[in-house]
């Protein structure tokens, strides 16, 4: 690795864990971009670090694909606009009301577009941890999306996750490997505001609930 | 949520975001635990903010089972044994000898012990997100996880992820319902040692490539 740290173990005080605790409570999904480019190598550098996730028998399966090419973008726009036509279809009376007025995307404002996927084939940690859980592939992509969110965050740098779009399509459209597991497609960007309150709680769509109600003891 | 933190949009630093990047780069998955205890609640501290994470439509489809029956921790670690036997026998010549000095688990030492599921059928968010990509439920419950990592390692707490499990078995130990999808079994306590470097890569088996290596163009 080129990364630079400090070669000693790191000491972790007060200040920093609740600094850390904002971040996390203070990181969104974000839909709505300002229209400000990000600094010039920002993405590639906060791509380098995201990959000091964890990933299964080192197997760094990510694949992270930078979309700049407006052609595929404004394609992408046109499967999510008809996977979520086809969602909003399936709520009816208030649910469907409230679904159509949420802004599930910033696709058009979001400056950095970045498609992820996860190759599962990959040689790299030849296969460890993987037999009885294939799917690790895909949960390692994860860290390293959500690695890259936090990072982003730190840097007042705003970032939306979108899942409403065929995996399929979006494949085809970027034109990668068909072995590859599409996992998500971010933007990312500027945001217009900050909250430490998801928009889907603000717009009365769901609501966090209490830890203690998702824990079980055995 | 009954959480506590500012109430003002925070702000980041230089120094905040180096030692950020120190966490994720000194965060490792740990296998060999001393043998303290955690201080009582921390568990159930660190759970509570590691559900500040993002879930797709707010779903919050993340349960954490706190494994502490020291039979069924017994019949785990049987599970593991097993499991792990079955992927040594895949491995043959050099790589089985290198396969059978790795230590994959640290069940045994770890003082915590959290079994991690996805409810894909939960009612919480009504489906958003997840017609396209069912599987953003354990997307989302991956990044409660990997934010509980980050939180535990920012107290010098280790945490490793064991793949290395027959999920049906898993599911039936710990008698959860069977509609949900096992994704983690956790090991926490304090680590024996600290590091910049993942111990598969320490121990040869394989290294971490540059993200270059795994970033595509469009």
């Amino acid at each position: 690795m080129i990364l630079s740290f400090m070669r000693n173990p790191p000491s972790f005080d007060d200040t920093f864990r609740d600094q850390f605790r904002n971040l996390i409570a203070w990181r969104r999904d974000v839909r709505r971009f300002r229209a400000d480019l990000l600094p010039q190598g920002t993405l590639e550098r906060l791509l380098e670090w995201s990959l000091c996730a964890p990933s299964v028998g080192l197997s760094q399966p990510w694949r992270f694909v930078i979309v700049d090419n407006l052609l595929y973008r404004s394609q992408i726009g046109e499967v999510f606009k008809a996977c979520n036509a086809t969602a909003l279809a399936s709520y009816s009376g208030e649910t469907a009301q409230n679904y159509a007025k949420l802004k599930l995307a910033g696709l058009e404002e979001a400056p950095c577009h970045i498609a992820v996927f996860a190759d599962r084939k990959t040689p790299l940690g030849r296969g460890l941890g993987q037999m009885t859980m294939p799917q690790m592939a895909e949960y390692s992509t994860v860290t390293a999306i959500h690695t890259l969110w936090l990072l982003a965050r730190a840097e007042d740098i705003g970032m939306g996750w979108i899942s409403i779009l065929d995996p399929a399509r979006v494949a085809k459209i970027l034109d990668v490997s068909q072995e590859w597991q599409f996992i998500a497609y971010l933007c990312l960007g500027y945001p217009a505001q900050s909250s430490d309150t998801p928009e889907l709680e603000r717009e009365g769509w769901e609501k966090r609930h209490s830890y203690a109600e998702f824990l079980l003891r055995r």
